[in-house]
């Protein structure tokens, strides 16, 4: 869940079902020549974190099947297919987790 | 559900199946510096409060999986896909549950 | 059902599986400062009031999962989707059961 | 099922699965000032009287599920969908049982 | 199955699953004043003869759920839908079993 | 499968689940007058040779339902819908068994 | 999984589900007379190799079916339906495993 930090509204965001709130970041890549490769140049993904995660996908008996990211993960998303929300003057994303395309990790 | 409060044309809009009712709210965000953010700055989806929900799905052997949200949760909403409907001078919006992007809690 | 009342030509029109037969009405609401609002000013519902309904949604063993409209319900549909009916200089509306997007209650 | 009159080509069309075969008529429906109303006038729907059906929906056992209604039923059909079939100067349409709006009864 | 004739190239035609080889033919019709209808006044659909039949629909335990028609069976065909096929000379067309709209029996 | 024969570069093409790789073949049919059919007059299918087959449909159980034709069958395909392969000069393509018309048969 | 080599940044990409993670490769085909054939001479597909899978597709009970190839499995594409990853200077492309046409094998 991500709480906003600007005191009087404080808020968190709570997706719903097999919904993912993410952030998306700026990869600090290097070349191999130590050239940094501008954000345009990374291609059709995008780089996030991801913030808050719904319950999962409800079944038909009433339980869910959690999702298989948790706040923190590194993800790839693609380009387009999410919901952009603002809130507090930050840019998140809404997507369905089967749209993640893959985790990143160190 | 919601109670019209014009004297004689009391009425109560119950949604059908898994459809919510909601009541659209402008957030009073204020950014760091203490401005105002105007609506349209707020991106892409629709803040709203619950106002009324449906049954929830209706399954084969005639039970309902109830919706996951309840009349006063603040909900975000994509901007398309809702029906408007107008009452007394109100303006609200019918979506189905699955439609619901997430919920804000304080 | 509905019986239509001109002599010699009686007719019932019985909706098929899920569907009712739904007739227009003009909500009579009036504004706080008791101003009539004109239908157009209404948004894009259509009120109505079940005049007949199907048997319901048949399923694999040959039963029926009855509609949870009956006659004499006052609903809102979306403006479109419905199949328009002339009867005896009368104009009806068949929609399917799952379209209604709710019912009004007084 | 239908079986045409002209001799030497006797023939019945025997519609397959949760098919029907109807007859388009025009319904002699008076205003209530005992005008005729044109036929145009009558909006989006084909009465039709229901001439032959097939055996229903097949199921994964083998079995039918039978279509619900019979060869006489005077039905109301949408304008778009069903399939023209021509028989000995007469005009037939072929529609699934699924697209028949609703049952004329007397 | 269809055999064809010519020698030393003589095939036949397996039609896999659900879906049929049919040929078509001129119906000879007449009216009743004793006149020929042209082809193209016969409407939106094919006449044709059933040449050979698939093994039916392969349900997941690997059986078949065999087919309706058999080869030699008259039947309606959608004017669009099947794909056209040429052996010797003859023009032949396959079809889905579920798009055959009825047969036609004497 | 198919083992291409340059030295090498040996290589077999195994296809996923349920799809076939099928080589075109130019039928080499002959008119009753003895003419050849030039191949733009034999229609909208493709005859070709099946060269490898995929281990079928996988169900849910992990296990695979075996895909109805073999290696050296010889099939209809239509004209559309496959992927063309090159493999060292030859040509190739890849359907889904599904989208095998029929089988051909001496 | 890929590990990237640059020091300080070294990442995995962890395909999720049924998703696989590819690098394209040039294939080294010859002629038999001895040419080498340009890349866009070998058609609609895409020469890969496959650098991470996904778990697989989960199941509603919450257990995997693993995909069917594996990291260093030489594979058929088709040239579209994937989606780009740039990764410190390499570029690979995510696919589901339903779109992977066949695998390659010496």
């Amino acid at each position: 869940m991500i709480t906003t930090h600007a005191s009087g509204a404080l808020k968190k965001i709570i997706p719903l079902f097999d919904r993912v709130l993410v952030e998306r970041f700026a990869p600090a890549l290097k070349t191999k020549g130590g050239l940094h490769i501008p954000e345009k140049a990374l291609g059709k993904v995008l780089n996030a974190t991801v913030v808050a995660v719904g319950k999962g996908i409800r079944q038909k008996d009433g339980t869910y099947v959690s999702v298989s990211v948790q706040p923190g993960d590194k993800v790839l998303l693609p380009e387009y297919g999410g919901t952009k929300v603002e809130l507090e003057e930050k840019e998140y994303f809404i997507f369905k987790e089967a749209d993640i395309l893959a985790k990143l990790e160190h």
